[in-house]
């Protein structure tokens, strides 16, 4: 390919709307555009990587005997009403009427077309395991869509849905799964992406686990311990906090506080460690009843374990008079009128403050069970950094930013079971099979890979994935015999099937370097009147550890040992 | 593959729901399954099918230096609005709103897109010309989706966008992508589809031509020449009558005709020829607006060519009295408020029969210009059996039917102009590129091979595009000579790069058999205790032209021999 004929304008300018440095260089490179919030065009640079990608994708889960089908994009509501998901899913779900007024929706996810499909097929214990996948266009409205290809409004996954008899049978393809996860990541380049326990969301099963790339400009929090292999989402991860139970029980006091509406405020005021308070943290539900949660003042909640215990989203609550709640005030006592919950970290503690519901008054020496009476407690908390991992018990956790690549879960009967899906097994009873779902973000995975391999001039693709294998520069083509000898380097790089991109424009070496190291591919061969001088081509990769004069002779064989090195 | 573990079922009775044998076969033999109205599933021999037809396009669009991109299947009301189709278009476009009210649509085509991807890089005469194409869902909410693949609501089209800075050069490319056309056809195994002029419909342009396989049950009218090389689409082909004006005029005169409210009643009452009666047919725009067409007795309307007329799309008519239309006599005279048009078939006529506009009369001795005044005539009849062909003017029109697989268009400057896309000539004047557009169905392709080969038994699928190269049959696997040897062939096949499907379920030959007809792979190979005693493996083909008894150590070369002569 000749880089005068690629379709997709080159620019210097970062745009101003870019946040983050992957969504910069691949809007600045030509290989995104915009059409829409959340909704973009891909160039033909970026579709020469995302095939790379898809094909790596397609080779794993073919190995793992797994069968490539499409499903649509557009689904009647009827589908997902079988499953509860039609009502159960928030506005992510695009929903709208055909013509003829039927409720249709666009596909986020593939869990009732993959029953859809092969409800009758997987009628006998015979025909399991099986696994189907496809690779297709999604489409989520995302409240916020942002960060270029992270965060989208549409975009391509793999989905991949396995069908078993046992939960043994499930874990041990899980297993086999998650394996054929670590080598895609480590065939595109990202050996370094981890597993981590994951938040099941909406998906119905218990276990899963995120492939998580730790990037500063991450917009999930991964907690790992530095004494053990433990890794999680936030969003899963326990919070552990140990109290010790003081030796006397003050008297319940109400005090006077005036302004003290934060945790903080209160403890000072009260002069009490911020350990000794209790919290309320108070959020709603769509039907705009209130959900108030109680804290360890020190303490932060995680709205995803919120989320699952009430079984439903919730959202930041707007308190209003109406509402008889006292904002910055709020205690469990004379509390009413809303969902009260309690936090593990208020297990064992007492002497507390907390709010008296009553402008500017609050209590001491507050005894949850003496006070307010038996409670039931849950982990609502976020992970904090250094505190106690719950696998080793040491108090070393840590705290990192990190890009989700893939998601791999585990559904159990959630689907099968509420879209009467059935077996005979081999004893003639019929059964739900349980199932198991891997997806992958096939944009998303390009766009962590610029991510983790850039420079200020453009992204550093891995060999595997780049859209050529060398840019071939003709600096000064105006010199004939430079221009001779590139055509023919270049007729005979591509010869040996070799994917060449080629600049032969009359522009100046800055201009032609500067577009190179947008495009990013891997090598470069420098073809100019001064080599020629030498009988040399230079030889440079885009990450700069490999710059070599190379005579005439051995270019050729040298880019090949240098790419299969490279794959 | 083994066939025990293909996903997909299949079974004998043809569906109930299927009008074309294509659409029964391929539910029956489990590759695709209906998830909505118009809406499919693929199982993975279809995606087999899909994925190779999909390569052989690709490879003949690079072949024309097309450059793969990917737009969005959604996109904002505004980019349609550019072009003024987001209001032009009717019901097939699916509008909906996002979660913040802005209107967005889904793409049923992508022209729009396609200028927004490339309007600020073909700024300059210097990159053109130049093509993008993509392959990829497109959604049409379709009024009747029907016959299996062929009408659907989404669907996978290959859609390709040429730009050009003359006429001649769109003209150039355009033969170009013809010929790129023949040999995908070719190549999927439909050298025999034709290509016939056609009409434009909402794509702006002048030129197209549609590549039609000629079968019964096609949905279209094709329009060919006995005598010469003439092919057009019926929405398309001029019709054309030659008139006689009569020597002597009658007098005009209303008569007497009672309850003749056909014109074949009025002729056959007044003992006329058909030839001598000029008919009304009538149409409504979506405003309510009536459309009087006049045409001669014996010729049918074109509503296509009428919609071009007009400018919209036209529906049949709904006459109520509030009209004033008196339905079943209307003609020229005195007709009010409505747009009435003329055929060319009326062009020369005299002494017609005609409705008076009032119940039970009719005019006689009608001539146009003398009774009504003058008249512009245009074509909209439908080419007829034996008519008159445009090209060598001799009476040999034949009618066939037919598919349509493919369609390519002049664009012209329709979507430049009107989305301000422009380059800057070699003087430093700005112009409108002109555009090409190349279209063509991926799943309707594969149902257009079934629909032209296959038997009772199933599809008979060409080799470049069959889901597997050799269907490998083990019958009584339970004796296990023959099943160690065809464990040993499935692997040696697969060694060597050969496609296999092995079936060795112990089912009877009867169910193994018509499991294979059904997957229709051209190539079969039976091994049983039979043929083992003979050293032998029976090779057979699909479609019943080969049957050799194959000796065990010629087996491989000689299926390698006949794929490659197949392929």
């Amino acid at each position: 390919m000749k880089l005068e004929k690629l379709v997709g304008e080159r620019f210097k300018e970062r745009p101003a709307d870019c946040s983050i440095d992957s969504h910069a260089l691949m809007v600045r490179g030509g290989y995104i555009k915009q059409v829409a919030n959340g909704i973009y065009s891909f160039t033909p640079t970026m579709k020469r990587i995302v095939r790379k990608i898809e094909n790596i994708i397609r080779e794993e889960m073919d190995a793992i005997d797994g069968q490539e089908v499409v499903f649509p994009v557009v689904m009647p509501a009827t589908l997902w009403q079988e499953s509860g998901r039609y009502e159960g899913v928030g506005k992510e779900l695009m929903r709208f009427n055909d013509r003829n007024d039927v409720p249709l929706l666009l596909g986020m996810t593939h869990e009732e077309a993959a029953v859809h499909l092969v409800r009758e097929y997987g009628n006998s214990y015979a025909k399991y395991p099986f696994m189907i996948y496809q690779i297709q266009t999604k489409i989520r409205d995302e409240a916020r869509p942002r960060a270029g290809l992270f965060r989208l409004r549409e975009f391509t996954m793999k989905d991949a849905y396995s069908y078993h008899t046992s939960q043994e049978d499930l874990q041990t393809y899980y297993n086999k799964a998650h394996k054929a996860y670590e080598r895609i990541f480590a065939r595109v380049g990202l050996p370094q992406v981890m597993s981590v326990e994951a938040d099941s969301g909406m998906m119905g099963g218990k276990v899963s686990n995120e492939f998580m790339l730790l990037v500063p400009s991450g917009e999930d929090s991964i907690v790992t311990c530095e004494k053990c292999d433990y890794r999680a989402n936030i969003e899963s991860a326990a919070g552990i906090v140990v109290n010790t139970m003081p030796e006397t029980l003050e008297v319940l006091t109400k005090t006077h506080t005036p302004g003290t509406k934060t945790i903080d405020d209160v403890c000072a005021y009260l002069k009490l460690p911020i350990e000794n308070s209790c919290k309320a943290v108070i959020y709603q539900k769509a039907s705009g009843e209130f959900i108030v949660l109680f804290i360890r003042g020190d303490q932060e909640a995680n709205e995803t374990k919120i989320g699952n215990l009430v079984g439903e989203e919730i959202f930041p609550a707007s308190i209003t008079e109406a509402s008889g709640l006292i904002a910055g005030f709020l205690g469990p006592i004379g509390l009413k009128n809303v969902q009260i919950l309690f936090d593990d970290s208020l297990k064992g503690t007492g002497n507390l403050c907390c709010g008296a519901n009553e402008t500017d008054y609050h209590f001491t020496g507050f005894n949850i069970e003496r006070d307010f009476g038996v409670v039931e407690y849950h982990d609502f908390s976020k992970a904090t950094k250094g505190g106690t991992c719950p696998n080793c018990n040491k108090p070393s956790i840590a705290i990192s930013r990190g890009i989700e690549v893939g998601h791999i879960f585990h559904l159990g009967e959630k689907y099968t079971r509420s879209m009467e899906m059935k077996y005979v097994d081999e004893t003639g009873k019929a059964n739900y099979p349980i199932m198991g779902c891997y997806g992958i973000g096939v944009g998303r995975t390009a766009a962590s890979v610029c991510e983790a391999y850039h420079d200020d001039y453009g992204p550093i693709w891995p060999m595997s994935i780049a859209p050529w294998q060398i840019h071939l520069c003709c600096v000064k083509s105006q010199d004939s015999e430079t221009k001779v000898y590139a055509d023919e380097l270049y007729q005979n790089l591509q010869a040996e099937g070799i994917e060449v991109i080629y600049d032969d424009r009359p522009v100046s070496p800055g201009v032609m370097f500067s577009d190179a190291d947008l495009l990013g591919v891997p090598l470069r061969i420098i073809v100019s009147p001064r080599n020629m001088k030498e009988g040399c081509c230079e030889v440079v990769s885009r990450d700069k550890a490999i710059k070599e004069m190379v005579k005439h002779d051995d270019v050729i064989a040298c880019v090949q040992r240098l790419i299969n090195e490279m794959l």
